[in-house]
């Protein structure tokens, strides 16, 4: 873990890269792990994989803590777009990776309200 | 959490967006949780409240699973731009809040090399 600093070129390390909220609170609050964030993680996962998509250069599905807009859970955001969804089932999951992460589409009827937040 | 889908803009809900790798894996296996990936997550979350960058429109400082670029452990990487940074110590973490998260600019010299992977 040494000589790592990069000294060349700025090629994004993967074209897309998911993020999905599986925050589990405390004392039974509500949070997005209460809502299907784990099944929908685990669906994008394994669908991107069979697509042919994971990895450097392509799509990183990525497990992340909290990410603050839990009114709207469960939730992921694709970057570099900064597109924010909330799923309901795999076939919002199966757009998402077909239309956005495959085709560079976004889902304009799963994307977040931009006013939802905590 | 419902009727919560977006019908109007694009906006982005965070203006950047930094991911650390928390990832710790099993039976002692190498991971950025055992270089200190915890200790500048917690102190770059201190730093950018204290900057009062933190929330809507400004900056979100996320947990995240393995990014998958564990040879460059501890990672980091700043969205919308996708630059992944490898830290040391606080001072990069201060470094990084003031230059790019607070002002737009990379940390050149702490970027990860473009072909650091897992």
């Amino acid at each position: 873990m040494s000589e790592t600093h990069d000294t060349t070129g700025d090629a994004p390390y993967y074209e897309r890269h998911i993020f999905f909220c599986l925050n589990e609170r405390e004392r039974g609050e509500d949070s997005c792990a209460l809502h299907g964030a784990k099944e929908g993680f685990d669906h994008c996962k394994k669908r991107v994989k069979a697509e042919g998509l994971a990895g450097r250069g392509g799509v990183r599905v990525n497990k992340a803590g909290c990410l603050d807009r839990c009114a709207g859970g469960p939730v992921a955001v694709v970057y570099p777009e900064g597109v924010w969804y909330t799923f309901v089932d795999e076939q919002d999951i199966d757009e998402i990776v077909e239309s956005h992460l495959k085709n560079g589409q976004p889902v304009e009827r799963l994307k977040l309200a931009p006013d939802v937040g905590r």
